[in-house]
């Protein structure tokens, strides 16, 4: 398709894998995303680096700034398309709470 | 005390504290410790910047080396001193399962 160009995956590793927890690192070359998904645990997410985030969601898209270390827990429930809309590679940890 | 220095603390500022968890940001400068403690809780410790720590527990001194990012979990009940043996200012975020 003419101008037609997909985002590439951000890259998932699991780091943790347990009975209490999964804590999984997510590195995002800029316009990766991790594709559309449903959070089915609550999560805590640590930017490793600054973080621009281009968000997709129902409401439609928002963009977020969130600072290295500036950690934030959310509810399970959340659907959402996560996508480095920066110029930097971008990387958090994901942790959710089994 | 000719000689003696007392370790400046590590610095934590708390980010979440809820029914679910408590999220902790702990940032030393070279030297800087927690003091003794023992974890009540399960935790997981994620390395914003590389850590030159120096654990000091029953077992006397060691030094271990993690990078920024490299996650790990641990169970409650650990008692240590953790100090920055590093020549840079070193960061991580604790996070504790209630």
């Amino acid at each position: 398709m003419p101008g037609y160009s997909a985002r590439p995956p951000a890259m998932a590793t699991t780091l943790v894998d347990d009975q209490l927890t999964r804590v999984i690192r997510w590195d995002f070359e800029p316009g990766a995303a991790t594709g559309h998904h449903t959070h089915g645990m609550d999560y805590v997410v640590v930017p490793l680096t600054d973080c621009h985030f281009l968000i997709e969601d129902e409401s439609g898209e928002r963009r977020v700034q969130v600072a290295a270390g500036e950690s934030y827990r959310r509810e399970a429930g959340i659907s959402h398309n996560v996508i480095n809309g920066g110029t930097s590679p971008m990387s958090f940890i994901e942790i959710e709470y089994k």
